[in-house]
């Protein structure tokens, strides 16, 4: 990655044990004077059986009311971990003596470095430098340090107002400053946390390596990002992979998705935020769900927290107001919500325990009678949870609030259900509105485990879930089906060592060579060398042909007038050969000789490419041709190696997908051949591996059951 | 509107005052036993200075601690309003009773009415018809009355949280339940209303009503709308305009967006929703903001309500966190924040202010240096307001909290920044969070009004203020400028009359005559009768041709094999020709002629036309033609009558705009060609009015400056 020019050196487990979960720890720089020595000491205090800490400042004997020691090495028994506090200037000392101590950890807290130019780069790598020598990890620096709420470790200064009860969450993100405003939301909003890790500039530690520590965590059932850059990204994908065997969802708000926040990202860390479509494809195919504000970052993570994977994917809400139940019917379809149909025989079971007004709908108006009588809430959430479908149930109502008990009703009428059922239920209000002391206390006495900020909160989180969970368990058939396609055919194919000598583009008839031979189907083509062979050839598919250079030094063709579309009669295909030829000639091209084919037309056209990213390596595309996708940028993509699945699924992210299903119709697409068509490509351009650039069908012609390449463009990397 | 058969009679402003500017009010069938009944009065004794009410009761002298009457007549000097509290059964009595007593106006609250069936249909109908006869105007039934905090009113039983300042905003829902939840949010978030609203079954006082009233209001700035349905859709428009004129904005929660949505209001009120389509239409040309969420609509109201129209249309936005930099960036991007660009001039003004290491953007990182020094966010603001574009700009910030008085300074320093530019500011936290008492005291000691939520509610706010600033000022243009086309080609062509004699479509030659005479051009066209006419025709304009079918008797040709494309001499013509014939035969169709045009390759298709819709009346579509696009469903509408600008705004909102401006070295397209001919169109179908269904050009062909209808269709109105 260009902001990491040597490879990077992993932290190893053990190393992550001493910085994530030291017994023993130094607080480096501890002053009175200085807010974030303040903090990070009030913070620890907080914690009700906290480990020791230790605060280091040779100057002053006395800091937060407790005696010092002057250096490290005084600690008895040796430190696991420090926080340096210290100026940046001090830092690489302050470093040495912590090592020296036994530190085989540090989190530096400072500013001033690679985010503050040259100067500050060359003072970041240096301090790595003297870490790795003194066999030091290191976390930060330009951060804001770290919590362990289960082993009651508070070595942070983010705001005084984060929960301090451990709960089933894991929290990392590179921004200290959004940590800061995460943890008190999440106070307020009654989440909790086995870890919160602020990465900073993740000079050593990055997110990827957090993330790949809490992942085997037993107490973090979910884990939340927000990160500007990834900056393993094979650790990142191997971590997200051991999480979605452990069933623990990932949600990630990955910021830079617009060109302004990549430069924004780009001024303000000196980070890459790196491709967002590649980004975007990753996360979706490991499965990782990825939100768009910090609020969904933490409701979403909860949600996924208290739930694990749900067993059915379908979501149920009831409410007692009908606008409510407008709102989610609008917000839960813009949000992707699946909200599940209602049966008959779930309708009658509602008819039972709901006022003749009422209808049998989800989401679901269990109307006025519900304020007053909390068994129309438990009743109806039975029936709904008898829905086959149906594997989550949101519940909207006003919450407790001092002298208004029959709130509290609906709380427990909601935990029976629950507990009859076994289906997981969330109980919310109509809008945003932070949890009370009296809606925490009637959690606490019903057994209610999950309550949501608001409508749109919830929306947006349950169809995170959903989606989440809707994805492990295709992950998992997949996994079960017998390997559906084998790639022996590439690999016995001896051509493709042959092409690719040299550089840059191949020829087109050595391209369909090579994909002809990895079961590629292609419009038949004659490759000829002379007028004769051009109109023998012609004559032979009948009809009206094409006629197209093919040469290693033309990748586009049509630039040069290299194709001539629709020749029909012996003196078409004659002029246009001589044309091609001259045309040739007068480019300065050596032809391999001109290939002539039969014309096509109708069907959809389709693009398949494999290309290099810098982060994540080969990526498939998957498009749709013509100019007007081309305006909507209509494609799908994929990170190699891809299964059979994630293909058949990036097909059908297509905005065009139902113009290859019978629009309007249209002959419906053979699919499978389809995808076939493309790991074919896919396994061509892995065993090419490094040696090419790009792997490119465009068209690839797709009539019915014919699917059909009409072009293909190899080009081999730079030696 | 299919829900109410017979024409409404509007209330009128005099009535309007009575309901919701009453002197003297009674609140009928109060009781302490009767939840709605304590809520109300408790909500009137949180009123200071709150006008005067009684209690009516005929059967308990003391309520709530207060003495009652029997009935309204007993109370001296009569009433101008009641509320209503009775159960549903005794409500057409209670409203005689307030009459009696000189109520001219009544808020019912009961349930039990049109929501519930066919019974509650007839007692709603037998309802208003006493009303009526009375002279009496109805709020409600089947709702929570309203409040007006100007003239410390509370007819309400809305949640006693609602904040009772005065305020500038006013607020109107359909929804209780709805306007319960928002007016708790409001009070967590410190919004202000002047009224508040809640207008339920809508038996005779609709939305439309409450908005032409409030928008007189001088006390109010804007208007927020909770609504299912809008059933006085030109009162609506008009009240809409008046608000434009004045400066006043509305923000619009209309549900039924997604059919789930349209469904299950129907369920829950019986209210039909509407076309979602034409209605986001609307409400574009009126320039009302629309929102998706509750929160937004408190909080986009507000915004507005503080700020009125922004002078300059662009928004900045500042932070001491990067993190939230890239945050703003990526949500603004997808909100549609124009985030102005930084002048060299400004850049230089920011570099003398901030560190070296900060960078001179928008989003603009202020660093950390900002958390010290005030004079850091001061600086920042007044060179950020200096920039031409910038109309309004946001400062994320930590809010003040007890103990941690620096946060106040930041209050401070872009108080008097905003005193010193005249541009407005808001301050707001990085992630929802509500207004504590330290935030209130902080805006009341420095003078700053908007506070808001965070940084995802405020770019949403941001960006919907800024739309509709936008609007205003293009509002404002086009009224300046002088009439940009007549109407008098239209008004002086008598074919029109002629055509319209009968009912279904007019012949595809009629068609042409009507929309040529308006102004639009056509591809050339010869209606010919016989085998001969039809060779000459197509000699005379050499080149391919199409033949067409012209007869009132088909409406679409092609799906009678009436149209045959691209015919190359004279063989091919006459065969065509014939084969119309015969096909015209055998469908039982009698034909005006066969059309002989030249054939047309190439361009961009539009489809261009008018229908008519059940609430809105004349409904202008303006689509790409083609199958991906129609995929898509790629239109903008448009209620007649439109302006130039009208039109021109509807073309640039099709996702395939860019085909029409050069997309990929095509052909950029006379765009004033195009939006004349669209014009024209509108013309022909407002000149016809209800005589017709449709009007109708598919495709108009646009290839550079050739703009061309190729076909047309008009169906006349069922007489």
């Amino acid at each position: 990655m260009s902001d990491h020019p040597t490879p990077r050196r992993r932290p190893t487990h053990d190393a992550m044990a001493s910085l994530l979960r030291p017994q023993r720890i130094a607080l480096v720089g501890a002053s009175d004077k200085n807010l974030f020595s303040r903090r990070a000491f009030a913070q620890h205090s907080r914690l009700t059986g906290a480990r020791p800490i230790t605060l280091v400042n040779p100057r002053t004997p006395v800091v937060h009311g407790e005696s010092t020691v002057t250096s490290c090495q005084e600690i008895e028994g040796g430190i696991d971990c420090a926080f340096l506090l210290t100026p940046q200037a001090a830092t690489v000392d302050a470093l040495r003596d912590a090592a020296a101590g036994g530190a085989r950890a540090a989190a530096v807290l400072s500013q001033g470095w690679a985010e503050d130019g040259e100067t500050g780069r060359a003072a970041q790598a240096e301090l790595v430098a003297v870490a790795e020598e003194l066999g030091v990890v290191l976390l930060g620096p330009n951060h804001l340090g770290f919590a362990n709420l289960w082993d009651r470790i508070a070595m942070c200064a983010l705001g005084l107002d984060m929960p301090i009860e451990p709960g089933p969450f894991a929290l990392i993100t590179q921004s200290g400053a959004v940590g800061s405003s995460l943890v008190g939301y999440a106070a307020r909003n009654d989440a909790r946390f086995s870890y919160v890790v602020t990465t900073g500039n993740e000079s050593m530690v990055t997110v990827a390596d957090v993330l790949d520590f809490v992942v085997d965590d037993e107490n973090t059932k979910a884990i939340g990002i927000f990160a500007e850059t990834i900056r393993d990204p094979e650790l990142f994908r191997t971590a997200a992979r051991r999480a979605a065997d452990r069933g623990k969802a990932i949600v990630m708000l990955k910021v830079g998705a617009s060109e302004l926040a990549a430069e924004t990202a780009k001024a303000h860390t000196g980070a890459l935020v790196g491709d967002d479509r590649v980004i975007d494809a990753v996360l979706r195919q490991e499965g990782v769900i990825r939100v768009t504000s910090v609020e969904d970052l933490i409701n979403t993570g909860m949600l996924c927290a208290h739930t694990g994977p749900l067993r059915r994917p379908g979501i149920a809400v009831m409410s007692v107001s009908g606008g409510a139940c407008d709102l989610i019917a609008d917000q839960g379809s813009a949000a992707g919500l699946p909200l599940s149909a209602i049966s008959a025989e779930t309708a009658a079971k509602l008819e039972a325990v709901l006022p003749p007004s009422a209808h049998p709908q989800n989401p679901l108006d269990v109307t006025g009678a519900a304020a007053t009588r909390p068994e129309v809430w438990r009743g109806a959430f039975e029936a709904l949870a008898g829905e086959p479908e149906v594997g989550l149930i949101g519940a909207v109502t006003s919450l407790p609030t001092d002298g208004e008990p029959q709130r509290v009703d609906t709380f427990r009428a909601v935990a029976e259900a629950i507990a009859a059922t076994g289906v997981p239920g969330a109980l919310l209000p109509q809008i945003d509105q932070p949890q009370s002391e009296a809606v925490r206390q009637a959690k606490a006495d019903t057994g209610i485990a999950i309550v949501m900020p608001g409508v749109e909160r919830f929306v947006r989180a349950a169809a995170g879930l959903s989606r989440w969970s809707s994805w492990l368990q295709e992950r998992a058939a997949t996994a079960s089906r017998p390997s559906d396609h084998s790639s022996s055919r590439v690999a016995e194919n001896r051509s493709l060592d042959l092409a690719l000598t040299g550089s840059g583009p191949v020829s087109e008839a050595a391209a369909r060579g090579l994909l002809t031979g990895a079961g590629v189907d292609f419009v038949p083509a004659t490759l000829v060398s002379s007028r004769e062979d051009a109109l023998a050839a012609a004559a032979g598919f009948g009809g009206p042909v094409v006629l197209k250079m093919s040469s290693p030094q033309v990748a586009h063709k049509t630039e040069i007038g290299g194709v001539v579309l629709n020749l029909d009669g012996a003196e078409a295909v004659g002029a246009a050969y001589d044309q091609l030829v001259a045309r040739a000639e007068a480019a300065g091209v050596t032809l391999d000789g001109v290939l002539v084919s039969p014309m096509r037309t109708g069907g959809v056209e389709l693009l398949v490419g494999v290309t290099r990213d810098d982060d994540w390596g080969q990526v498939l595309a998957v498009a749709l041709g013509g100019a007007m996708v081309e305006l909507l940028d209509d494609s799908a993509l994929r990170v190699l190696p891809v299964s059979r699945n994630d293909v058949a699924t990036a097909i059908t992210e297509l905005r065009g997908y139902p113009l290859l299903t019978g629009f309007r119709g249209s002959k419906p697409a053979d699919l499978d051949r389809v995808v076939d068509t493309v790991l074919r490509v896919a396994e061509v351009a892995q065993a090419l591996g490094d040696a090419v650039e790009a792997v490119e069908i465009n068209p690839l012609l797709v009539d019915g059951d014919r699917v059909e390449a009409l072009d293909a463009l190899i080009t081999r990397a730079e030696p």
